[in-house]
Protein backbone atom coordinates (compact mmCIF):
# COMPACT_ATOMS: atom_id res chain seq x y z
CA UNK A 1 0.00 0.00 0.00
CA UNK A 2 1.17 3.58 0.34
CA UNK A 3 3.22 5.10 2.28
CA UNK A 4 2.12 7.90 5.07
CA UNK A 5 3.47 10.25 3.68
CA UNK A 6 1.67 9.76 0.17
CA UNK A 7 -1.87 9.01 1.58
CA UNK A 8 -1.09 12.77 3.22
CA UNK A 9 -0.28 14.40 0.33
CA UNK A 10 -3.58 13.05 -1.42
CA UNK A 11 -6.91 15.02 -0.59
CA UNK A 12 -10.24 14.64 -1.91
CA UNK A 13 -12.55 17.38 -2.68
CA UNK A 14 -16.53 17.40 -2.89
CA UNK A 15 -17.73 20.34 -4.99
CA UNK A 16 -21.23 21.38 -3.62
CA UNK A 17 -22.61 17.74 -2.71
CA UNK A 18 -26.72 18.02 -2.72
CA UNK A 19 -26.60 14.66 -0.48
CA UNK A 20 -25.08 14.43 3.18
CA UNK A 21 -24.98 10.83 2.96
CA UNK A 22 -23.27 11.17 0.00
CA UNK A 23 -20.74 12.69 1.92
CA UNK A 24 -20.77 9.87 4.91
CA UNK A 25 -20.07 7.95 1.98
CA UNK A 26 -17.33 9.24 0.37
CA UNK A 27 -15.48 9.54 3.94
CA UNK A 28 -16.19 5.89 4.56
CA UNK A 29 -14.69 5.09 1.06
CA UNK A 30 -11.53 7.17 1.90
CA UNK A 31 -11.43 5.22 5.20
CA UNK A 32 -11.31 2.11 3.95
CA UNK A 33 -8.65 2.99 1.48
CA UNK A 34 -6.26 4.59 4.06
CA UNK A 35 -6.76 8.17 3.02
CA UNK A 36 -7.74 11.11 5.33
CA UNK A 37 -7.90 14.35 3.67
CA UNK A 38 -10.87 15.73 3.21
CA UNK A 39 -12.24 19.16 1.64
CA UNK A 40 -16.10 19.73 1.01
CA UNK A 41 -16.85 22.63 -0.54
CA UNK A 42 -20.25 24.36 -0.15
CA UNK A 43 -22.25 21.76 0.80
CA UNK A 44 -25.74 22.20 0.38
CA UNK A 45 -26.98 21.04 3.93
CA UNK A 46 -25.54 22.49 6.71
CA UNK A 47 -25.48 19.16 9.03
CA UNK A 48 -23.17 17.29 6.78
CA UNK A 49 -20.83 16.12 9.51
CA UNK A 50 -23.12 13.97 10.87
CA UNK A 51 -23.97 11.98 8.01
CA UNK A 52 -24.89 8.21 9.58
CA UNK A 53 -23.60 6.59 6.10
CA UNK A 54 -19.67 7.90 7.32
CA UNK A 55 -19.65 3.80 8.99
CA UNK A 56 -15.93 4.25 10.73
CA UNK A 57 -15.12 7.72 9.34
CA UNK A 58 -16.71 9.86 11.90
CA UNK A 59 -13.53 11.50 12.80
CA UNK A 60 -12.53 12.06 9.19
CA UNK A 61 -15.50 13.81 8.94
CA UNK A 62 -15.34 15.65 12.10
CA UNK A 63 -11.67 16.97 10.42
CA UNK A 64 -12.82 17.69 7.02
CA UNK A 65 -12.03 20.97 6.08
CA UNK A 66 -14.98 23.25 4.79
CA UNK A 67 -14.29 26.06 2.23
CA UNK A 68 -16.63 28.43 0.19
CA UNK A 69 -14.74 27.48 -3.12
CA UNK A 70 -13.00 25.29 -4.99
CA UNK A 71 -10.08 27.68 -5.50
CA UNK A 72 -9.49 28.07 -1.28
CA UNK A 73 -10.26 23.84 -1.31
CA UNK A 74 -7.59 23.42 -3.61
CA UNK A 75 -4.74 26.33 -3.21
CA UNK A 76 -1.81 23.85 -1.80
CA UNK A 77 -1.96 21.03 -4.10
CA UNK A 78 0.32 20.86 -7.30
CA UNK A 79 -1.82 18.70 -9.23
CA UNK A 80 -5.47 18.90 -9.53
CA UNK A 81 -7.65 16.08 -10.92
CA UNK A 82 -11.38 16.37 -12.21
CA UNK A 83 -13.58 13.53 -12.04
CA UNK A 84 -16.62 12.84 -14.23
CA UNK A 85 -17.90 11.30 -17.15
CA UNK A 86 -17.38 13.93 -20.38
CA UNK A 87 -19.79 12.28 -22.88
CA UNK A 88 -21.50 15.62 -23.97
CA UNK A 89 -18.53 17.84 -23.06
CA UNK A 90 -15.20 18.72 -25.04
CA UNK A 91 -12.72 19.42 -22.17
CA UNK A 92 -10.19 21.70 -22.41
CA UNK A 93 -7.88 19.81 -20.61
CA UNK A 94 -5.99 16.35 -20.81
CA UNK A 95 -8.08 13.41 -19.85
CA UNK A 96 -6.86 10.21 -19.07
CA UNK A 97 -9.01 6.92 -18.24
CA UNK A 98 -8.90 6.08 -14.79
CA UNK A 99 -6.81 2.84 -14.89
CA UNK A 100 -4.61 5.24 -16.39
CA UNK A 101 -4.32 7.97 -13.83
CA UNK A 102 -1.80 6.18 -11.73
CA UNK A 103 1.35 6.64 -12.94
CA UNK A 104 0.79 10.87 -12.91
CA UNK A 105 -0.09 10.93 -9.80
CA UNK A 106 3.22 8.35 -8.85
CA UNK A 107 5.62 10.96 -10.46
CA UNK A 108 3.81 13.94 -8.76
CA UNK A 109 3.79 12.57 -5.61
CA UNK A 110 7.69 11.36 -6.29
CA UNK A 111 8.14 15.27 -6.70
CA UNK A 112 6.84 16.01 -3.28
CA UNK A 113 3.49 17.66 -5.14
CA UNK A 114 0.39 17.39 -3.44
CA UNK A 115 -2.94 16.36 -5.53
CA UNK A 116 -6.65 16.76 -4.95
CA UNK A 117 -8.89 14.62 -6.86
CA UNK A 118 -12.21 16.49 -7.25
CA UNK A 119 -15.95 15.53 -7.20
CA UNK A 120 -18.34 17.58 -8.12
CA UNK A 121 -22.49 17.78 -6.95
CA UNK A 122 -24.56 14.88 -7.62
CA UNK A 123 -26.93 16.02 -10.42
CA UNK A 124 -24.56 18.12 -13.07
CA UNK A 125 -20.75 17.16 -11.64
CA UNK A 126 -18.29 20.22 -12.36
CA UNK A 127 -18.93 22.94 -13.79
CA UNK A 128 -16.87 24.50 -16.97
CA UNK A 129 -15.32 27.08 -14.26
CA UNK A 130 -14.53 24.16 -11.79
CA UNK A 131 -12.74 22.55 -14.25
CA UNK A 132 -10.69 25.14 -15.03
CA UNK A 133 -9.20 24.66 -12.19
CA UNK A 134 -8.22 21.20 -12.89
CA UNK A 135 -4.76 20.48 -14.92
CA UNK A 136 -6.14 17.15 -15.64
CA UNK A 137 -9.33 15.12 -15.87
CA UNK A 138 -10.18 11.67 -14.84
CA UNK A 139 -12.94 9.73 -16.96
CA UNK A 140 -14.11 6.47 -14.99
CA UNK A 141 -14.93 4.07 -18.15
CA UNK A 142 -18.43 3.33 -17.64
CA UNK A 143 -21.17 1.97 -20.04
CA UNK A 144 -22.20 4.47 -22.51
CA UNK A 145 -25.27 3.83 -22.19
CA UNK A 146 -25.77 4.39 -18.49
CA UNK A 147 -22.48 6.64 -17.68
CA UNK A 148 -23.76 8.66 -14.54
CA UNK A 149 -22.36 7.13 -11.54
CA UNK A 150 -23.32 7.89 -7.37
CA UNK A 151 -20.94 9.92 -5.99
CA UNK A 152 -20.26 7.52 -3.09
CA UNK A 153 -19.58 4.62 -5.37
CA UNK A 154 -17.90 7.22 -7.90
CA UNK A 155 -15.69 8.26 -5.02
CA UNK A 156 -14.92 4.21 -3.60
CA UNK A 157 -13.65 3.41 -7.36
CA UNK A 158 -11.38 5.97 -7.78
CA UNK A 159 -9.68 6.09 -3.83
CA UNK A 160 -9.36 1.73 -4.61
CA UNK A 161 -7.68 2.58 -7.86
CA UNK A 162 -5.16 4.44 -6.49
CA UNK A 163 -4.78 2.74 -3.14
CA UNK A 164 -5.41 -0.89 -3.97
CA UNK A 165 -4.34 -1.00 -7.64
CA UNK A 166 -2.08 1.79 -9.83
CA UNK A 167 0.12 3.17 -7.13
CA UNK A 168 0.65 -0.07 -5.37
CA UNK A 169 2.79 -0.86 -8.10
CA UNK A 170 3.09 2.62 -10.29
CA UNK A 171 4.94 4.33 -6.77
CA UNK A 172 8.00 1.64 -7.33
CA UNK A 173 8.40 2.24 -11.20
CA UNK A 174 6.98 6.27 -11.53
CA UNK A 175 10.20 7.22 -13.12
CA UNK A 176 9.62 4.38 -15.81
CA UNK A 177 5.86 5.62 -16.50
CA UNK A 178 6.64 9.55 -17.30
CA UNK A 179 9.80 10.35 -18.15
CA UNK A 180 11.13 13.37 -16.01
CA UNK A 181 13.90 15.93 -16.59
CA UNK A 182 15.99 17.28 -13.63
CA UNK A 183 14.03 20.60 -14.22
CA UNK A 184 10.68 18.77 -13.05
CA UNK A 185 12.41 18.09 -9.55
CA UNK A 186 11.82 21.58 -8.36
CA UNK A 187 9.11 22.47 -6.75
CA UNK A 188 5.62 23.24 -8.10
CA UNK A 189 3.89 25.96 -8.26
CA UNK A 190 0.50 25.36 -6.39
CA UNK A 191 -3.00 26.12 -7.37
CA UNK A 192 -2.84 29.49 -4.54
CA UNK A 193 0.10 30.33 -6.60
CA UNK A 194 -1.61 30.16 -10.08
CA UNK A 195 -4.42 32.18 -8.46
CA UNK A 196 -2.56 35.01 -7.18
CA UNK A 197 -0.86 35.10 -10.99
CA UNK A 198 -4.41 34.86 -12.52
CA UNK A 199 -5.64 37.87 -10.20
CA UNK A 200 -2.92 40.20 -10.70
CA UNK A 201 -2.97 39.23 -14.42
CA UNK A 202 -6.64 39.67 -14.62
CA UNK A 203 -6.19 42.71 -12.62
CA UNK A 204 -3.85 44.30 -14.81
CA UNK A 205 -6.04 43.29 -17.77
CA UNK A 206 -8.69 45.62 -16.77
CA UNK A 207 -6.05 48.56 -15.83
CA UNK A 208 -5.23 48.71 -19.26
CA UNK A 209 -8.61 48.46 -20.59
CA UNK A 210 -7.20 45.06 -22.40
CA UNK A 211 -11.01 44.16 -23.56
CA UNK A 212 -14.51 45.03 -22.43
CA UNK A 213 -16.21 44.37 -19.48
CA UNK A 214 -18.63 41.56 -20.86
CA UNK A 215 -15.33 39.60 -21.69
CA UNK A 216 -13.82 39.39 -18.60
CA UNK A 217 -15.09 36.22 -16.87
CA UNK A 218 -14.36 34.34 -20.44
CA UNK A 219 -11.11 35.90 -20.27
CA UNK A 220 -10.39 34.59 -16.38
CA UNK A 221 -11.25 31.16 -17.60
CA UNK A 222 -8.76 31.17 -21.10
CA UNK A 223 -6.44 32.02 -18.07
CA UNK A 224 -7.00 29.72 -15.42
CA UNK A 225 -6.68 27.10 -18.11
CA UNK A 226 -3.91 28.57 -19.82
CA UNK A 227 -1.88 29.06 -16.29
CA UNK A 228 -2.14 24.83 -15.58
CA UNK A 229 -1.56 24.07 -19.21
CA UNK A 230 2.14 25.71 -18.65
CA UNK A 231 3.65 23.45 -15.69
CA UNK A 232 4.93 26.15 -13.71
CA UNK A 233 7.49 25.63 -10.78
CA UNK A 234 6.89 27.81 -8.29
CA UNK A 235 9.67 29.73 -9.26
CA UNK A 236 8.15 30.83 -12.35
CA UNK A 237 5.12 31.91 -10.68
CA UNK A 238 6.68 34.32 -8.69
CA UNK A 239 8.40 35.69 -11.41
CA UNK A 240 5.18 36.34 -12.97
CA UNK A 241 3.68 37.43 -10.54
CA UNK A 242 6.70 40.24 -9.76
CA UNK A 243 6.46 40.96 -13.47
CA UNK A 244 2.80 42.00 -13.64
CA UNK A 245 2.65 43.93 -10.04
CA UNK A 246 4.95 46.30 -11.30
CA UNK A 247 2.73 46.46 -14.88
CA UNK A 248 0.05 47.37 -12.23
CA UNK A 249 1.49 49.94 -10.26
CA UNK A 250 3.08 51.88 -13.24
CA UNK A 251 -0.76 51.33 -14.74
CA UNK A 252 -2.40 53.15 -12.01
CA UNK A 253 -0.10 55.70 -11.03
CA UNK B 1 -14.94 -3.41 -22.78
CA UNK B 2 -16.28 -6.97 -22.66
CA UNK B 3 -18.45 -8.81 -24.96
CA UNK B 4 -21.99 -9.21 -24.54
CA UNK B 5 -21.56 -12.52 -24.04
CA UNK B 6 -18.95 -12.13 -21.80
CA UNK B 7 -21.63 -9.09 -19.42
CA UNK B 8 -24.57 -12.25 -19.73
CA UNK B 9 -22.13 -14.83 -18.44
CA UNK B 10 -21.10 -12.58 -15.16
CA UNK B 11 -23.90 -12.68 -12.58
CA UNK B 12 -23.93 -10.31 -9.68
CA UNK B 13 -25.75 -12.16 -6.38
CA UNK B 14 -26.48 -10.53 -3.09
CA UNK B 15 -27.20 -12.63 0.23
CA UNK B 16 -29.93 -11.21 2.28
CA UNK B 17 -29.59 -7.63 1.55
CA UNK B 18 -31.24 -5.52 4.40
CA UNK B 19 -31.41 -2.08 3.13
CA UNK B 20 -32.94 -1.96 -0.49
CA UNK B 21 -30.81 1.24 -1.21
CA UNK B 22 -28.37 -0.94 -1.34
CA UNK B 23 -29.85 -3.39 -3.96
CA UNK B 24 -30.38 0.12 -5.64
CA UNK B 25 -27.08 1.04 -5.59
CA UNK B 26 -25.92 -2.50 -6.59
CA UNK B 27 -27.83 -2.11 -9.60
CA UNK B 28 -26.79 1.28 -10.56
CA UNK B 29 -23.49 0.00 -10.71
CA UNK B 30 -23.71 -3.21 -12.94
CA UNK B 31 -25.30 -0.66 -15.25
CA UNK B 32 -22.74 1.71 -14.82
CA UNK B 33 -19.99 -0.94 -15.94
CA UNK B 34 -22.54 -2.67 -18.01
CA UNK B 35 -23.58 -5.96 -16.51
CA UNK B 36 -27.45 -7.05 -16.58
CA UNK B 37 -27.65 -10.18 -14.41
CA UNK B 38 -28.81 -9.49 -10.64
CA UNK B 39 -30.47 -12.32 -8.47
CA UNK B 40 -31.00 -11.17 -5.04
CA UNK B 41 -31.73 -14.30 -2.17
CA UNK B 42 -33.65 -13.81 0.28
CA UNK B 43 -33.89 -10.00 0.93
CA UNK B 44 -34.83 -8.29 3.82
CA UNK B 45 -37.73 -6.02 2.86
CA UNK B 46 -39.83 -6.49 0.44
CA UNK B 47 -40.25 -3.30 -1.76
CA UNK B 48 -36.81 -3.88 -2.43
CA UNK B 49 -37.98 -3.59 -6.49
CA UNK B 50 -38.93 0.17 -6.20
CA UNK B 51 -35.22 1.22 -4.60
CA UNK B 52 -34.61 5.38 -5.72
CA UNK B 53 -31.36 4.42 -5.41
CA UNK B 54 -31.90 2.28 -8.93
CA UNK B 55 -30.78 5.23 -11.46
CA UNK B 56 -30.78 4.24 -14.67
CA UNK B 57 -31.24 0.53 -13.51
CA UNK B 58 -34.78 0.01 -12.78
CA UNK B 59 -35.50 -2.27 -16.18
CA UNK B 60 -32.38 -4.09 -14.13
CA UNK B 61 -33.80 -4.60 -10.80
CA UNK B 62 -37.55 -5.29 -12.25
CA UNK B 63 -35.97 -8.22 -14.27
CA UNK B 64 -33.51 -9.11 -10.90
CA UNK B 65 -34.44 -13.14 -9.90
CA UNK B 66 -35.14 -13.56 -5.95
CA UNK B 67 -34.24 -16.89 -4.71
CA UNK B 68 -34.60 -18.31 -1.23
CA UNK B 69 -31.16 -19.43 -1.46
CA UNK B 70 -27.64 -19.01 -2.34
CA UNK B 71 -27.51 -22.88 -3.95
CA UNK B 72 -30.35 -21.61 -5.86
CA UNK B 73 -28.88 -18.42 -6.95
CA UNK B 74 -25.52 -19.83 -8.23
CA UNK B 75 -26.87 -23.24 -9.61
CA UNK B 76 -26.12 -22.37 -13.34
CA UNK B 77 -22.66 -21.17 -12.22
CA UNK B 78 -19.49 -22.86 -13.09
CA UNK B 79 -17.44 -20.28 -10.89
CA UNK B 80 -18.74 -19.17 -7.93
CA UNK B 81 -16.67 -16.09 -6.06
CA UNK B 82 -17.38 -14.85 -2.72
CA UNK B 83 -16.64 -11.62 -1.88
CA UNK B 84 -15.38 -9.54 1.78
CA UNK B 85 -12.92 -8.91 3.77
CA UNK B 86 -11.69 -11.74 5.90
CA UNK B 87 -9.76 -10.35 8.59
CA UNK B 88 -10.62 -12.16 11.22
CA UNK B 89 -11.18 -15.45 9.46
CA UNK B 90 -9.32 -18.80 8.03
CA UNK B 91 -10.42 -19.29 5.03
CA UNK B 92 -11.12 -22.70 3.80
CA UNK B 93 -10.98 -21.99 -0.27
CA UNK B 94 -8.47 -20.59 -2.17
CA UNK B 95 -8.57 -16.24 -1.48
CA UNK B 96 -7.11 -13.92 -4.32
CA UNK B 97 -6.87 -9.78 -3.76
CA UNK B 98 -9.12 -8.13 -5.81
CA UNK B 99 -6.52 -6.93 -8.44
CA UNK B 100 -5.56 -10.47 -9.09
CA UNK B 101 -9.21 -11.99 -9.79
CA UNK B 102 -9.26 -10.93 -13.59
CA UNK B 103 -7.40 -13.69 -15.16
CA UNK B 104 -9.24 -16.05 -12.72
CA UNK B 105 -12.87 -14.78 -13.71
CA UNK B 106 -11.15 -14.71 -18.34
CA UNK B 107 -9.88 -17.82 -18.19
CA UNK B 108 -13.91 -19.36 -17.07
CA UNK B 109 -15.15 -17.29 -19.56
CA UNK B 110 -12.61 -18.24 -22.23
CA UNK B 111 -14.06 -22.21 -21.40
CA UNK B 112 -17.67 -20.69 -21.64
CA UNK B 113 -18.00 -21.30 -17.92
CA UNK B 114 -20.69 -18.93 -16.30
CA UNK B 115 -19.87 -16.88 -12.97
CA UNK B 116 -20.93 -15.49 -9.87
CA UNK B 117 -19.68 -12.44 -7.81
CA UNK B 118 -21.26 -12.97 -4.53
CA UNK B 119 -21.89 -10.13 -1.67
CA UNK B 120 -22.97 -10.90 1.70
CA UNK B 121 -25.42 -9.30 4.23
CA UNK B 122 -23.99 -5.65 4.77
CA UNK B 123 -23.31 -5.94 8.78
CA UNK B 124 -21.77 -9.57 8.38
CA UNK B 125 -20.92 -10.55 5.47
CA UNK B 126 -21.13 -13.98 4.59
CA UNK B 127 -21.56 -16.77 7.00
CA UNK B 128 -19.06 -19.51 7.08
CA UNK B 129 -21.74 -21.97 4.63
CA UNK B 130 -22.23 -19.12 2.40
CA UNK B 131 -18.72 -19.28 1.59
CA UNK B 132 -18.78 -23.53 1.59
CA UNK B 133 -20.61 -22.55 -1.88
CA UNK B 134 -17.67 -20.62 -3.58
CA UNK B 135 -15.44 -22.30 -5.76
CA UNK B 136 -12.55 -19.36 -5.01
CA UNK B 137 -12.81 -15.83 -2.13
CA UNK B 138 -11.78 -12.13 -3.54
CA UNK B 139 -10.70 -10.36 -0.97
CA UNK B 140 -10.50 -5.95 -1.43
CA UNK B 141 -7.47 -5.15 -0.19
CA UNK B 142 -8.80 -1.87 2.21
CA UNK B 143 -6.94 -0.71 5.40
CA UNK B 144 -6.47 -2.63 8.42
CA UNK B 145 -7.83 -0.15 10.33
CA UNK B 146 -11.35 0.20 8.05
CA UNK B 147 -11.73 -3.10 6.41
CA UNK B 148 -15.47 -3.17 6.13
CA UNK B 149 -16.97 -1.26 2.90
CA UNK B 150 -20.77 0.27 2.02
CA UNK B 151 -22.32 -2.86 0.06
CA UNK B 152 -23.03 -0.82 -2.94
CA UNK B 153 -19.49 0.57 -2.95
CA UNK B 154 -17.72 -3.23 -2.60
CA UNK B 155 -20.25 -3.78 -5.68
CA UNK B 156 -19.15 -0.70 -7.70
CA UNK B 157 -15.41 -1.70 -6.78
CA UNK B 158 -15.23 -5.00 -8.21
CA UNK B 159 -17.35 -4.64 -11.38
CA UNK B 160 -15.09 -1.65 -11.75
CA UNK B 161 -11.94 -3.82 -11.45
CA UNK B 162 -13.24 -6.22 -14.00
CA UNK B 163 -15.44 -4.66 -16.42
CA UNK B 164 -13.31 -1.57 -16.70
CA UNK B 165 -9.86 -2.77 -15.88
CA UNK B 166 -8.59 -6.48 -15.45
CA UNK B 167 -10.66 -8.00 -18.16
CA UNK B 168 -10.29 -5.29 -20.83
CA UNK B 169 -6.71 -6.46 -21.14
CA UNK B 170 -6.74 -9.78 -19.46
CA UNK B 171 -9.41 -11.17 -21.71
CA UNK B 172 -7.11 -11.30 -24.43
CA UNK B 173 -4.43 -13.05 -22.70
CA UNK B 174 -6.13 -15.27 -20.19
CA UNK B 175 -4.14 -18.07 -21.54
CA UNK B 176 -1.23 -16.66 -20.48
CA UNK B 177 -2.03 -15.93 -17.03
CA UNK B 178 -3.55 -19.19 -16.30
CA UNK B 179 -2.26 -22.58 -17.95
CA UNK B 180 -5.00 -25.02 -18.82
CA UNK B 181 -4.85 -28.28 -19.89
CA UNK B 182 -7.22 -29.65 -22.85
CA UNK B 183 -9.09 -31.42 -20.34
CA UNK B 184 -9.78 -27.90 -18.82
CA UNK B 185 -12.10 -27.34 -22.21
CA UNK B 186 -14.38 -30.09 -21.24
CA UNK B 187 -18.08 -28.51 -19.62
CA UNK B 188 -16.81 -27.70 -15.62
CA UNK B 189 -19.50 -28.95 -13.54
CA UNK B 190 -22.36 -26.30 -12.76
CA UNK B 191 -23.17 -25.47 -8.91
CA UNK B 192 -26.19 -27.15 -9.43
CA UNK B 193 -24.30 -30.75 -10.88
CA UNK B 194 -22.35 -30.10 -7.47
CA UNK B 195 -25.00 -29.54 -4.95
CA UNK B 196 -27.13 -32.79 -6.48
CA UNK B 197 -23.83 -35.31 -5.88
CA UNK B 198 -23.76 -33.31 -2.34
CA UNK B 199 -27.56 -33.88 -1.81
CA UNK B 200 -26.86 -38.20 -3.13
CA UNK B 201 -23.66 -38.09 -1.34
CA UNK B 202 -25.61 -36.97 2.09
CA UNK B 203 -28.03 -39.28 1.78
CA UNK B 204 -25.83 -42.13 1.22
CA UNK B 205 -23.53 -41.21 4.46
CA UNK B 206 -27.19 -41.47 6.81
CA UNK B 207 -28.46 -44.54 5.18
CA UNK B 208 -25.11 -46.09 5.89
CA UNK B 209 -24.79 -44.61 9.30
CA UNK B 210 -22.04 -43.07 8.35
CA UNK B 211 -21.63 -40.93 11.07
CA UNK B 212 -23.42 -39.54 14.30
CA UNK B 213 -26.52 -37.49 13.69
CA UNK B 214 -25.08 -34.19 15.43
CA UNK B 215 -21.97 -34.68 12.28
CA UNK B 216 -24.65 -33.85 9.70
CA UNK B 217 -24.30 -30.50 9.33
CA UNK B 218 -20.66 -30.78 9.61
CA UNK B 219 -20.11 -33.35 7.13
CA UNK B 220 -21.82 -31.69 4.48
CA UNK B 221 -20.14 -28.23 5.09
CA UNK B 222 -16.82 -30.07 4.43
CA UNK B 223 -18.44 -32.12 1.67
CA UNK B 224 -19.53 -28.35 0.03
CA UNK B 225 -15.87 -27.62 0.11
CA UNK B 226 -14.53 -30.99 -1.57
CA UNK B 227 -16.83 -30.92 -3.92
CA UNK B 228 -15.33 -27.61 -5.37
CA UNK B 229 -11.94 -27.92 -4.65
CA UNK B 230 -11.62 -30.49 -6.99
CA UNK B 231 -12.79 -28.31 -9.75
CA UNK B 232 -15.03 -31.32 -11.12
CA UNK B 233 -16.13 -31.56 -14.78
CA UNK B 234 -19.85 -32.09 -15.84
CA UNK B 235 -19.25 -35.65 -16.66
CA UNK B 236 -17.40 -36.30 -13.56
CA UNK B 237 -20.17 -34.97 -11.22
CA UNK B 238 -22.70 -37.37 -13.60
CA UNK B 239 -20.23 -40.52 -13.01
CA UNK B 240 -20.33 -40.00 -9.18
CA UNK B 241 -23.97 -39.13 -8.91
CA UNK B 242 -24.53 -42.49 -10.97
CA UNK B 243 -22.26 -44.39 -8.26
CA UNK B 244 -23.71 -42.72 -5.57
CA UNK B 245 -27.69 -43.37 -6.78
CA UNK B 246 -26.47 -46.65 -6.97
CA UNK B 247 -25.34 -47.54 -3.56
CA UNK B 248 -27.94 -45.58 -2.10
CA UNK B 249 -30.59 -47.72 -4.06
CA UNK B 250 -28.15 -51.01 -2.89
CA UNK B 251 -28.42 -49.60 0.97
CA UNK B 252 -32.48 -48.73 0.81
CA UNK B 253 -33.30 -52.05 -0.51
Amino acid sequence: MLTDAQLDALNVVLVSPRNPLNIGAAARAMANFGFSRLAVVAPYEEHWREAKSAIGASDLLQNARRTESLAEAVADCTLVVGTGTLDHRRPEQAVVALPDLGPHIAAELARSGRVALVFGPEKRGLTRDDLALCHLLVEIPTDSRQPSMNLGQAVAVCLYELAARSLRSASDESAAHIPHSAADQAAPASSRDLDLVAAVVTETMQAANYSPRAMQKANRHDLDLLLRRLKLEQRDARRILGLFRRILWRLKR
